[in-house]
């Protein structure tokens, strides 16, 4: 597998229960924390409500301009979980009984629970690629670069290690934190020097209040750790000379 | 103040940090729970990165589509803090020194420390309104139906006071919530039902493990009181059939 140097990602949470502020949403970060380590960098992030014509428009867009889509939310057995015919409508496709996840699924209930409402979750785009599912039984699905997975955290965050073989990263996102006890604007204009002089890393200031320290985080991105290197010294030529405290975070 | 039905809402969240997964945002879950409160509703969420080119399309897209626009992010002194010009862009407005903005951060610093990196968090676009930041005094702003607030979240949220008078919610979304001891599977065609009748309730359902017991909470939100008593009495009405038991979440 050749590594090709930028693959980006879009994410789609789908659920009014965010929208509405009553649950608290968690998918992104995990989602955003596994991507970056395999070398995938996420674009944008989406959250839309439970509505068919919202979702299939949006995931319409986001799949062209992205070579990844992951969704999470909305395939349950309930009338509210509509991202499979929702993804089936976006890609002109069949939604159908899925013969191998109700294989999956009849064997993983016991006799007799295997009802109509979970009967529900087998139904998936035709020829969808099922993401298999340690927790709970119940598969996601990937239909060309769309990636579906459900919305309870636990649950999703289960099912990432059996996608491993099916994403291609680019080169891994190198970081490096270097934490200063100081206020921004002390470190804005010498920084924005560094970024001046090197473009292609991306170095965020961060403000902190934590545990009664006040600081400020530098982050520093690439795939190129000799850039890291060399930004990292140049920052560290001012952090010294304005004998800024470098302290652990 | 007359109160219209429904008005609608876009969060926009404005941050590498998000896009990494270095940082857990937390912005949308308070802004939404505060906008619905007021009677606001959230139509989409969006997270971009810190390039101008993407906020001012974005933003251009959401305040056409949305009522009222809520940036977080990028209203700092460094050079990745880049929404007011991104904003005066957007509008096709100067981005300019904002009179008012310079005498609050000018007596609201020791003499001396209002330095240059400072100074630079009172450009905004031309004739902005402020938004008072009673944690750490660099105000916020707002241009016609966008929003523009800090990223650090617990500064984000002491400047919402502000805000009260300048947003105009319509009718208070109501929500209520039925927790069972149940599986959704379970319940979902008497559901289905209920969401059948009632259209304009939302009815949403979401699986929880906690603390050891598993359930589903069913949550109904509407403006309309008497529709989601109707829609609780329905629901009931299957739940003591199938003699599921509800519990406290």
């Amino acid at each position: 597998m050749s590594k090709k140097t930028k693959v980006n990602a879009a994410i789609l949470i789908i659920g009014n229960e965010i929208l509405s502020g009553r649950t608290q949403d968690t998918n992104t970060n995990t989602l955003a924390n596994w991507l970056n380590s395999i070398g995938v960098k996420v674009n944008e992030v989406r959250v839309i409500p439970d509505i068919e014509e919202t979702i299939v428009k949006t995931l319409n867009i986001l799949r062209k301009e992205n070579e990844y889509v992951f969704t999470t939310g909305g395939i349950g057995p309930t009338h509210d979980d509509i991202t499979a015919v929702s993804v089936s409508k976006a890609f002109g496709l069949k939604y159908e009984m899925h013969k191998e996840a109700f294989k999956i699924l009849e064997a993983y209930y016991k006799r007799g629970e295997f009802n109509e409402g979970r009967q529900r979750m087998v139904w998936m785009p035709e020829n969808a690629e099922l993401i298999l599912n340690p927790t709970s039984g119940a598969p996601g699905f990937s239909v060309e670069n769309v990636f579906c997975l459900p919305g309870v955290p636990s649950i999703m965050k289960s099912m990432l290690g059996g996608l491993k073989n099916k994403i291609i990263g680019g080169e891994p996102i190198l970081s490096l934190t270097i934490s200063l006890k100081t206020v921004e604007s002390e470190i804005a204009s010498p920084l924005a020097k560094v970024q001046e002089e090197n473009k292609d890393v991306e170095i965020g200031s961060y403000p902190f209040f934590h545990a009664g320290k006040l600081g400020v985080s530098i982050v520093l991105r690439s795939e190129n750790k000799s850039k890291i290197d060399h930004c990292n010294s140049q920052i560290l030529n001012f952090v010294y000379k304005k004998k800024i405290e470098i302290v652990d975070r």
